[in-house]
């Protein structure tokens, strides 16, 4: 399935050796060489491209002459990665990317540069010679692992400039390295941080003990409040909006190839653990989950301090299903938690991020456009492709459907080996050659059903 | 009512000046330097004293001619204090100790150099020049504040030699410093620390949220049982054992001053909390109690982090009262426990510090003695003594029943404004010429109403 040249091998490992880490600031200069690489890449394959100040790290815009008469599709990627730490844990240097068996390994591989690297080479390969079916722009930012704190004002500020009919994304997760793959709902988040203060200073345990209320008990009595005894949420509200699971959701979900026994073994639990009534894939794609993601208060160091501590503290957060909304959650939260409090205790929450959850129905028309161009990208020989969600969110795709109006199809090549974010990263070659193809079918289909969009034409004359 | 010497104010402050700080391995030969001047003080009182090697600091050990026609009394204090840190907050240097309208300031002035000073100016005063009414033995030792690691296996060792019908102790607290205060019980303790493990590392709260239990808010439902919503402990049998309040000790108590709302105040809480149909008081002084002293798990730093953490801890401690066994109490709690860890958690439980409860029923001839004493003591203007129990632990006074088989008499003269453990720690003049007429009054009526104890007066025939 490996159809691909020396050069276009070479030019990703290129891409690879950049450690265009975000998070570190002493990193800055690297992360400008590989946006300037990126944009070079872009312009030697026909397309106008430049980097753009947004504030922070420079993000690549990149475009090919577009046509009052055809619709305009937003390529969405990131050149920035993680930090390659623990260093020790590397087989070989994170930014020294080598291929072995069909498998290049570098920090970045998969998330995203490989990803983004199959759009653009898909792009070169087969549209910078032709005349393309369809407006483009490369979006290729340089702080998606640090939150993209700039994109979404930078986007405001420059709303009809980025104005398209949709938008595509590989940055999410295929089921296996086999079967296309169609991400169609995330979660959101909501995450909030509550302190809880009894006495003014840490007491004696023992001069006051059993006449002042401790505070990590008061906030473990209100955190328990937060599942009933069937794993449900119990805060009133929470489940408003929620989309129900539909039937053929159910059905085509209980046929994948992801078992509870595996599950189980990937996490190292002794037992898995849910909301009754709903499967583990139901669970984490399609129910929305309260979590205490950390919490602390009182003597954590070694051996006994009898001491009733001054305050317990806590982080929250809450992933969010279609169509919640967090607005309304937040405030649900907050009411119960206040309401839980108790007399002895004092209160305070501090609202943290905030990002919607995102659903496109894979039965609309851009649906089947999705599917009918991972099926194409596949070819005869592959499985049909399957229908999925994530229960992790892509906080950028909801910032595109409310600053420009779009919807994203989402067509991941990350695997559950890929060993994102962690040490050995890695990026199969076979999927760099099916992303170029599903480049290619997705551009060429979006561009027969979607209309010319001509006031994004009109606003983009070149 | 101020009867001291310049001299006797000296020397107190000289024993104040040795900043004979346990806990800090450089101050170890100032430790030893007040132990030696602790020694010649006895010394210089006619008692035969000596330095013993106990495997850490030594201890002083001092006693007067014994005569087998007499009880024996030992008389236990330390020399050794609180760190003095934070320095900045004292507005005198902590080992340099000032008189200021009748109060000695110094780090130790309390706790507990003044108190046992007491004793040692008492049997100055008034038993080194005269045949003394009992066998005496001070057990002056340098490790209290350190939690007395050495001294029971030194009195194991040494048993023999420390026998004893009766220990006297001035390490409690006052009413106030007009009221004689018998201190008549004392809680205990049991010390655990407990650890929720869930899954084998941090997960992602995106990928498997939903469908993996988080530690964090089991170990939040699992000690919201510790307690029932009347404030009572729901442990099974964990009420086993425990003495009721007597209807005695619930009118006494009722009318000392120590009222909600300056406890309120003193601690800083919006309300007080505790076990229903009990007063603040029972519930400190004759109620056990169930506290977590710390608890920590998944992501402490600034702003979110979505996990499901890997494990979940918490420290806990329960405060005993008599005749509650801390053997069964451990196991009780390990049962109650280990019943709640849900199947999708593992739970390991480390069993730490535990120390008895003490009770020394204050009609029994001892406790009546002890009642005179302070009578006698603070003279006929003074207040009838109170009875008070302590919320605290001294757990070297089960030590001296379990070895010795004594029972101890606790006189204390720590203020509510004492200071103890603080800066500014102080210690009140007026306080130490009582404590030494409490020193004469309680070893002349033990040598009225105690019966000679023969085996003893054997045992050391010096």
């Amino acid at each position: 399935m490996n159809c691909l040249t020396d050069k276009e091998i070479s030019d990703l490992l290129t891409f690879l050796s950049f450690d265009s880490v975000s998070t570190k600031p002493e990193k800055r200069s690297r992360c400008v060489d590989c946006a300037k690489w990126v944009r070079d890449y872009l312009q030697q394959s026909g397309l106008s491209a430049e980097l753009r100040d947004t504030g922070g790290l420079p993000a690549v815009v990149a475009r090919n002459q577009h046509k009052a008469e055809l619709p305009t599709v937003l390529v969405y990627g990131h050149y920035d990665v993680q930090p390659e730490e623990p260093i020790e844990q590397w087989e070989s240097p994170p930014f020294t990317p080598v291929v072995k068996n069909g498998v290049v390994y570098a920090r970045g591989a998969t998330d995203n540069k490989g990803q983004i690297f199959a759009h653009m080479l898909g792009w070169r390969r087969y549209f910078s010679n032709v005349s393309a079916p369809v407006n483009v722009i490369f979006l290729i930012e340089g702080e998606e692992e640090i939150g993209s704190p700039n994109l979404a004002p930078f986007l405001e500020k420059n709303r009809e400039e980025f104005l398209c009919d949709v938008v595509v994304i590989s940055d999410t997760a295929m089921l296996d390295d086999n079967t296309p793959t169609f991400t169609y709902g995330l979660r959101g988040i909501c995450a909030l941080e509550i302190t809880l203060q009894g006495p003014d200073r840490d007491l004696h345990s023992g001069i006051f003990g059993g006449a002042v209320l401790n505070p990590l008990i008061a906030l473990s009595k209100m955190l328990s409040a937060l599942h009933d005894d069937s794993g449900r949420v119990a805060i009133p509200g929470f489940y408003d909006g929620v989309r129900t699971v539909e039937t053929w959701e159910r059905e085509s979900w209980s046929q994948l190839p992801v078992t509870e026994d595996r599950i189980r073994e990937i996490t190292g639990v002794p037992a898995l653990w849910g909301e009754s009534g709903y499967s583990v894939l139901e669970r984490i794609w399609a129910r929305p989950t309260a979590e205490v993601n950390g919490m602390w208060g009182g003597y954590t160091g070694v051996g006994t301090k009898t001491i009733i501590p001054a305050t317990a503290h806590a982080k929250l957060s809450f992933r969010l299903v279609p169509d919640q909304n967090p607005d309304l959650l937040f405030s649900a939260v907050e009411d119960f938690l206040y309401r839980l409090c108790p007399p002895a205790c004092r209160l305070q929450i501090l609202r943290g991020q905030c990002g919607r959850p995102y659903y496109l129905d894979p039965r609309s028309s851009l649906g089947k456009v999705a599917v009918s161009a991972l099926r194409e990208a596949a070819g005869t020989r592959s499985p049909e492709p399957v229908l999925i969600c994530e229960g992790g969110s892509v906080p950028i795709v909801a910032d595109f459907e409310r600053v420009l109006g779009a919807k994203t199809l989402l067509f991941g090549l990350a695997l559950p080996d890929s060993r994102v974010h962690s040490p050995n990263e890695n990026f199969r070659l076979s999927l760099l050659d099916y992303g170029t193809r599903l480049h290619r079918s997705i551009l060429q289909l979006l561009g027969e059903v979607l209309p010319a969009t001509p006031q994004l034409a009109r606003s983009h004359p070149k």
